[in-house]
C-alpha cells in the first residue's frame, strides 16, 4: 500500500469519528434531555481526544514526507495537501486543551440556553470565562506555530488563506458604503405600507411547508431531515444531513427563511463528492464557501421576486389562507427585503446583516488578541451597536453578546464568513446569469439549472482546489465586493 | 494510581464510545433516513473495533494479575470482578470479525426493514446467511474458550451462569403444564364479550397518552425521551434513557402496554447507582433482570386490575371518549388478559408467549450449534408453530422467522431472557406483597412503595452481585418457576 493510500485510510478512520461525533452534537441540540448533558459531555470529549490523538499520530509527518516523494494524481495531491492541512491545524494544540475545551465548550453552551432566556450574563460569565481563556491559549498555540497574530491563527480555521489585515480592509470599505445605503433603504421603505403577520402559525403546518419549501430546493429526503432546536443549524455528515429550524407560532417569516438558508447549506453536504467521501479532499472549502451556499439560497434564489411568488402560493395553502392579504406576493416580498435596525443577528435583513458581522468581528479580534478582557465586552457590545446601528443592548445581553451560540463554545474566527458568504453569493449570481436564466428556471418551479451551475462550480469541487482558485475558476476573479454593493443598490435603492 | 484505579478509568473511557455507539444506535432505529445507512454502518463499526480494541489491550492481563493483589473493599472487588468478566469476553473474539459481524449485522438489519414487509426471505436469506455464518463462528470460538457448546457461549453474553442444559430442564418444566393452561384458559373465555377497539387512534393522542402513564410510572424525563421505532426498544444511556415505541392508529392496545414494558426497562437504567457511573459494576445485570423489570411493569403492574383502572380512566381522557364501553375497566382488564393463539411474539398475551420463545430458543440452539442450517429456519418455525400453537407460518415469513429484530444482526442466545425474566418478575411481585400492600399502592396512583422495592432490591445493586446471589437477597430463593405457574394459574384459571 502506498502512504498515499495508507493516509487516505487513516483520514476515512477519523471521517468515522467525526460522523459519530457530528450525530451526538446533533442529537444534544435536537433531542437531548437536560439530564443527558454530563454524559454526552464526557463522550464527546472522548472522542475529542480520540480524534485528536489519531489526527497527531507520530507515523504521520514521516507518511507525509514519503506520500509526497510518490507519484500522485493531480487529484491525489490535492487530497494530499488537504490530508496535511488538518494535520498541521491538528498537531500545534495539545490533547489536554483539545480536551479541556470541548468540556468547557459543553458546559457553557449547555447552560446558556437557559441563562440567554434568563439574560443572565453573571451566571454565563462565570462558564464563558474559561472558554475564551482555553481559546486564548488555542489561539497563541497557534498563531506561535503558524507567525501570525493570535486571531489570525483562529481564522485560519475557519477561513484558509484570509487575515484579520484582509478583513480590515474589506470591512473598512463596507463601511463606507454601508451606513448611507442603510439610511437610503429606509428612507424608500418610510412609506411602504405592509402587513404583518398575526399568529396563530401552528408548528406542525410550519413544518409541513418547511418541508414543501425543501422539495423546491430539491433537498435529498433519502440523506436527510428536518428537526427543530433552540438555534438552528446543519449537522450530520453528507449523506445524511440534519437540518434545524426554530418555530415561533405567532410568525412564520422567520422559521421559512431559515429553513431556505439551512437548505442551502445541506445541498453543498450532500452535493459534495462521493469519490472523496470521507477525506479531507470531499469535505467544504470553508465556512465562508459553506456560508455562500446558504447565502445564496436564502438571498439570491430566496428573495427573488419569482422565489416570493412560490413562497406566497405555498404559504397560503399550508395556513390555508388563501385570501389574507398577508400571503399576497408583494406583501411577502416587501417583508423579506424590510430594513430594520434591530438586535439580533439572526433576524437581522440582508442589508443591515453585515453590521452585526463587522461589529462581532472587531469584538472577537480584540478579545482573542488580547487587547480587551472577556468582561468587557458588553460595554463594547453596547457602545459599537450604538454606534452602528443606534441601539442600546446596556443590560439586555440576552440581545447582546450572548445572543449568539458560536462564542458559547469557542468558535472565534467564525463570524466573518456570514459577510465574506453573502459577498461570494452575489459574484456567483453575477456570473450565472451569464450562462442560466435564473427567473425564469425559478418561475418554473424546476430550480435545476441554477443547482447544476452550483454542482459544477462550488458542491462538486468540494476542497480540490484553494478557496481562491475556486472562486476564480467559477467567477473569472477572486473576492470582489464590488458585486455584493452592485447586488444590495440593485434590490434596496 | 492503583491498577483497580487504572481500570476504572480505562473501563470509564470505553463507557463513553459505548455512549457514542448506543444513540447512534437509536439515531438509526429512530430518525436516520435510507441514504444514511451505509456511512452509519461504517462510523457504527469504526466504534466497535476501537471499544473492541480499547477492551483487550494487552496490558489490561497484567492490570487484572496486579489489581487481584491489592486491598479492595467488597464493592471494588465485585467492580473488578465484572471488569474481568467483561475483558474475558472481549479477548476470545478477533477484532477481524468483530468488525465483520458489525458490517454485516447493519446491512442486514437496515435491509430488513424492508424486507419484512414484503415477506421476502429469498431478499433476506442472503444477507443473513453472512450474520449466522459470523455469530456461528464466534460461538465456535467462545465456546472453545469457554470449555461450553457454542451456543451455551453466545447464551453466556446475555445471561452469565445460565446454561442450555439448565434451560432444557426449565423449558421442559414449563412445557409439561402450558398447554394445558393454554386450554383452559382459553374455554373460560370463550364466552366472554369483549368490545375492541375500532380505529382511528391518532398517533398524537396515543403519545400523549403514553407520555401520561409514563409520568404515572414515574419515568424521568430530565433523564429520557419517547420516539418511535419499527422495533420498540429501550436504548441509550442510564442517564439519557431512550425508550421508543410503534403506533398503529386502527389500535391503541399494543402501542400503550408496550410502553409499560419499556418503561420498566428504562427505569431499571435511570435506578442504576450513580456511584457506578460508566464500570461494568454499574450496568444492569443481565438480559433476563432487564426482562424481569419490563415484564414486572407490563405483567405484574400493568395488567393488575387496580392499574387498568388508571388506564380505562387516562385513555378514555386522551381519545375525549368518556361513554364508550371499549374504555371500561372491565373490558380492558378482558383485552389486555385475552389469550389467543398468534403468529408474532411481541404482540402475543402473558399466556402464550412462552411457547414463542421457546421455540426460537430450540431453533436458535440448534442453528448456532450446526445441528440445523439457516435455510432450514422458515420449515422448522413452521413445524414447531403448528406443533406448539397450532399455526403455519408456511410462505408467511414476515409473520415467522423474519418477525424479530434480534437474529438479523446476530443476538442469538438473547431469547430465553424474555421468559427468564418472565419468571424472575412473578417471584418478586410474591416476595414483595409481604412487605408492600402492592394493589393499594397502585390504586393510590403513587407507586412509591413498589419502586422503592425494585429500587432497593434490583435497580441500585446494579451487578454487584451475581444474578443468583441478587436474586436469593430479593427473593430469599433462586429462580423458581413454581411462582410463575402460580401467577399464572391466579390470573388466567
Amino acid at each position: 500500500m502506498s502512504k498515499y493510500d495508507q493516509l487516505s485510510a487513516h483520514y476515512q478512520t477519523i471521517h468515522h469519528f467525526n460522523h459519530a461525533q457530528a450525530m451526538l452534537g446533533w442529537d444534544a441540540a435536537a433531542n437531548m434531555p437536560a439530564g443527558g448533558n454530563d454524559a454526552r459531555s464526557n463522550a464527546m470529549a472522548e472522542l475529542s481526544v480520540h480524534v485528536h490523538r489519531l489526527s497527531t499520530q507520530p507515523q504521520l509527518e514521516d507518511w507525509f514526507g514519503q506520500a509526497e516523494q510518490e507519484a500522485l494524481t493531480g487529484e491525489q495531491q490535492a487530497s494530499l495537501r488537504e490530508m496535511k492541512r488538518q494535520w498541521q491545524q491538528a498537531t500545534v494544540v495539545p490533547e489536554e486543551l483539545v480536551q479541556a475545551q470541548s468540556m468547557a465548550g459543553s458546559k457553557c453552551e449547555h447552560a446558556w440556553r437557559t441563562q440567554r432566556q434568563e439574560n443572565d450574563w453573571a451566571g454565563f460569565e462565570k462558564n464563558w470565562k474559561e472558554v475564551v481563556a482555553l481559546s486564548r491559549e488555542e489561539a497563541q498555540i497557534r498563531g506561535d506555530a503558524l507567525g501570525v497574530t493570535p486571531y489570525d491563527a483562529m481564522l485560519d480555521k475557519f477561513e484558509p488563506g484570509t487575515s484579520s489585515a484582509s478583513l480590515d480592509v474589506l470591512f473598512s470599505e463596507v463601511k463606507l458604503w454601508l451606513p448611507e445605503l442603510i439610511e437610503k433603504a429606509l428612507a424608500k421603505q418610510r412609506s411602504e405600507t405592509i402587513i404583518m403577520p398575526t399568529g396563530r402559525f401552528s408548528t406542525a403546518s410550519q413544518k409541513a411547508l418547511g418541508l414543501d419549501v425543501m422539495k423546491l430546493l430539491q433537498f435529498d429526503f433519502t440523506r436527510g431531515r428536518l428537526d427543530e432546536s433552540v438555534h438552528p443549524f446543519c449537522g450530520g455528515v453528507p449523506s445524511d444531513v440534519r437540518i434545524t429550524t426554530r418555530y415561533d407560532e405567532e410568525d412564520f417569516v422567520q422559521a421559512l427563511m431559515g429553513i431556505v438558508h439551512e437548505t442551502g447549506h445541506a445541498r453543498y453536504e450532500q452535493g459534495l463528492p462521493n469519490a472523496f467521501a470521507g477525506l479531507p479532499v470531499g469535505e467544504a472549502r470553508s465556512m465562508g464557501i459553506h456560508e455562500s451556499q446558504s447565502l445564496f439560497f436564502e438571498m439570491q434564489i430566496g428573495r427573488s421576486q419569482p422565489f416570493i411568488s412560490h413562497l406566497s402560493r405555498l404559504s397560503a395553502e399550508a395556513f390555508n389562507a388563501h385570501q389574507d392579504p398577508v400571503f399576497a406576493e408583494e406583501n411577502l416580498q416587501k417583508i423579506y427585503t424590510r430594513v430594520e435596525k434591530g438586535f439580533i443577528r439572526v433576524d437581522a435583513d440582508e442589508l443591515t446583516y453585515p453590521a452585526h458581522v463587522i461589529l462581532r468581528y472587531e469584538i472577537e479580534r480584540d478579545l482573542i488578541n488580547g487587547v480587551i478582557e472577556h468582561t468587557d465586552v458588553p460595554a463594547l457590545w453596547d457602545e459599537k451597536m450604538q454606534a452602528s446601528l443606534g441601539l442600546s443592548t446596556k443590560d439586555n445581553d440576552k440581545n447582546g453578546c450572548m445572543q449568539d451560540i458560536h462564542w458559547t463554545d469557542g468558535a472565534f474566527g467564525y463570524f466573518p464568513s456570514y459577510t465574506l458568504g453573502a459577498m461570494y453569493a452575489a459574484q456567483y449570481k453575477a456570473t450565472m446569469t451569464n450562462t442560466v436564466d435564473f427567473d425564469a428556471a425559478i418561475q418554473s418551479g424546476d430550480l435545476s439549472p441554477i443547482f447544476q451551475w452550483l454542482s459544477d462550480n462550488i458542491w462538486s469541487q468540494a476542497s480540490l482546489h484553494t478557496t481562491d482558485e475556486l472562486v476564480k475558476r467559477a467567477t473569472g476573479e477572486t473576492l470582489n465586493a464590488a458585486h455584493f454593493k452592485k447586488h444590495l443598490e440593485g434590490r434596496y435603492l
